[in-house]
């Protein structure tokens, strides 16, 4: 395993973890932009805007774009959240240098007013079809009313008006704003001869023209606000809950995503065996989710209108008891198992290695090996959770539930 | 990369790939039984049994077995399908033996009545869900349609009746029946001390009865039968379509492979052309399912009724095309470079080289390197692909749709 690092005069950031023991390779641009970047009623854009880059360039349609990926095989794909836009292909060694070419020459894209104006109805199929899934609206809605007016808050899909009210004259400003190579990262992993991807690089990337790029936010505590929503159709509660965490940047975000494991992982965790086991919630999981200069942890639970006020009243006492009486040694090491195990498993494929050092190069600017990761969270300690507890008041936090009309609770 | 291979005096085998530079090993039993295998009116039986062996043992609760797992941090999980199910976990070296341990000791259940009773509605409820699934349900009364009182027809979750009407007693017949040694594979990969894993398996295995195993089927055509079925609530056309194919012991396996992905691939195949790009089909796509001496190409499209009538027209013109003109020689490039990276970037994993090597010592008898299909799949040749054209006749289908009640179609 070798890592490497450029930086090309633009700012463009290149970076390589090569593994000549590998038969794939993995590759992706990482473009430090999302929802929380979406200021003056521009919200959805990034979305939208990833959508786009497979509209094609001044030089091949889409239909020419769908072509060049067919041809190497690779699988490739995007994804938009709250603070990053990432485009990627996993693909055999033989066809990388054409997939980064391709990939290269999409960061460009056309942007036309014609694919502009067919997408929004694309976009806006994706809102409404979103917006049918409880458990993601309850999430998203919560997430807004927990950073109650900052942009962290801002939906990534944006809304139907939103969307409606953007233009593409808006679209390329904020692409020319954002997608400056020195708010990019170039990544790539696996079995790959590092001069030729930089050359390659060099070459289509190299007069990319640098730009300002600003992202504002201070660590915010959350609104604790507590809201109930009633919707037509629904037969089930649907509640979110957002307390407050640590920033990506924290080294306690190790101890925070341990913590997070304890209380909600799937199986094992406080919420399974008080919620899920004794069947009073179908679903109860907690996730620490760390971000740009914030983090929070996100629960989330479903459960029958009966068993409600049951639900709420468990989740209050698993957080005053964590407070009060803290983890045991036993809940550590299960949840550092499990952890480090989904840890390794991820970055043993060149494509989950891929994301794993893009962001870090995104958040820490900072190259860290897994066995970095993995000694992090070895070294964790029982006080080091305790302290994490006692500081952030997991019971405070920002509620909302989205549940049938029929009942008042 | 190491291969072991083994086999107890009662039949179990036991094959692993060692592979000292992974960080992580998966473990699998594979047993050779699924819904073809239940005769006799026992119908989802062996569905149901793989959630029985999470309920327990002798000396082990299903609070137990969860805690068990916990502690290890293992991602396990099982699936069953029509001639296999497969237990498996992928975790950190220095917990493989615990998890073996674990799946040897619950390959063993106790398969208790009050367990049965209970675990029989969380079945009826998974058939209920997969009923209201289209696209699943649709493949699932096709293939029925299709192997027409065959075995290989059967649903593997089984229906309310024949789940109503099972009795424990069955399950355990059935269950001394097919999970003898002499019808299991045990599987690992990754970084093991493979010695160390033969004695564990030898300990906990080596006292299991070796059993008469049967299995019946030869090769089977396909009924060729064309039915509509008319569903309330449903808004679009669901449409699946099989035809006949080779079997998983056929070296024209990979050619049948690349075809399916030539005709159905999501993206950048005929269908992709033909029936997504113009916006005729939302969904069109085309799977090669190799079976234990027998195989089927399975189709599925999902449109407007008002476009089924140009859907139907269109695969038929494409089977017609192929039949005539033949596979070009781009189509065959770009076929095998998805196939290949898509095999490779799979075999990256413990956990994904865990699936096919195991399956390749219960359909093959044989150990494969992924260098072996690499070859396999750059020799075939468009000659081999056209006489596989000729001989499976694609234009003779089964045929199903499954449409709104409010077309006449």
């Amino acid at each position: 395993m070798q890592y490497q690092h450029q930086k090309l005069a633009n700012g463009l950031v290149l970076i390589g973890e090569i593994n000549k023991s590998a038969k794939s390779t993995a590759v992706g641009f990482f473009v430090k932009t999302g929802s929380r970047d979406e200021i003056n009623g521009i919200n959805g854009v990034s979305h939208f805007l990833e959508h786009m880059l497979f509209k094609g360039t001044e030089s091949l349609n889409a239909f020419e774009v769908n072509q060049a990926f067919d041809k190497t095989g690779a699988q490739f794909n995007a994804f938009t959240n709250e603070e990053n836009t990432v485009f990627y292909a996993a693909v055999l060694p033989e066809y990388l240098i054409e997939v980064t070419r391709l990939w290269a020459e999409l960061m460009r894209p056309a942007l036309r007013d014609e694919d502009f104006n067919i997408e929004k109805n694309v976009i806006k199929e994706e809102i409404a079809m979103y917006k049918d899934l409880p458990s993601f609206d309850v999430v998203d809605r919560c997430r807004t009313l927990h950073f109650d007016g900052h942009p962290c808050g801002n939906s990534v899909l944006g809304s139907k008006d939103s969307i409606d009210n953007l233009t593409a004259e808006q679209m390329r400003a904020y692409f020319t704003r954002r997608y400056a190579p020195n708010n990019m990262v170039f990544a790539c992993t696996g079995n790959l001869n590092w001069d030729q991807i930089c050359s390659t690089i060099a070459d289509h990337c190299g007069t990319w023209i640098e730009q300002p790029v600003i992202r504002e936010l201070d660590h915010f505590d959350g609104s604790k606000k507590v809201q109930r929503i009633k919707k037509e159709n629904l037969v089930r509660e649907h509640i979110c809950v957002i307390s407050s965490g640590v920033p990506a940047q924290d080294p306690r975000r190790f101890a925070a995503s341990l913590l997070g494991t304890i209380i909600g992982d799937d199986v094992g965790s406080r919420y399974f065996w008080e919620l899920v086991d004794k069947a009073l919630a179908e679903t109860a999981t907690m996730q620490f989710g760390a971000m740009d200069g914030t983090g929070a942890f996100y629960s989330y639970f479903s459960c029958s209108s009966e068993n409600l006020s049951k639900v709420l009243a468990t989740v209050n006492d698993i957080f005053h008891s964590l407070s009060k009486d803290g983890i045991t040694k036993d809940e550590l090491i299960k949840a550092k198992n499990k952890v480090l195990s989904a840890l390794v498993i991820k970055n043993e494929l060149p494509m989950g290695r891929l994301v794993d050092i893009g962001l870090n190069q995104i958040y820490l600017e900072q190259y860290r090996t897994i066995e970095d990761d993995i000694s992090a969270i070895n070294a964790v300690t029982i006080d080091d959770v305790h302290n994490l507890i006692e500081e952030l008041n997991p019971d405070e936090f920002t509620q909302l539930t989205l549940g049938p009309v029929q009942n008042g609770g």
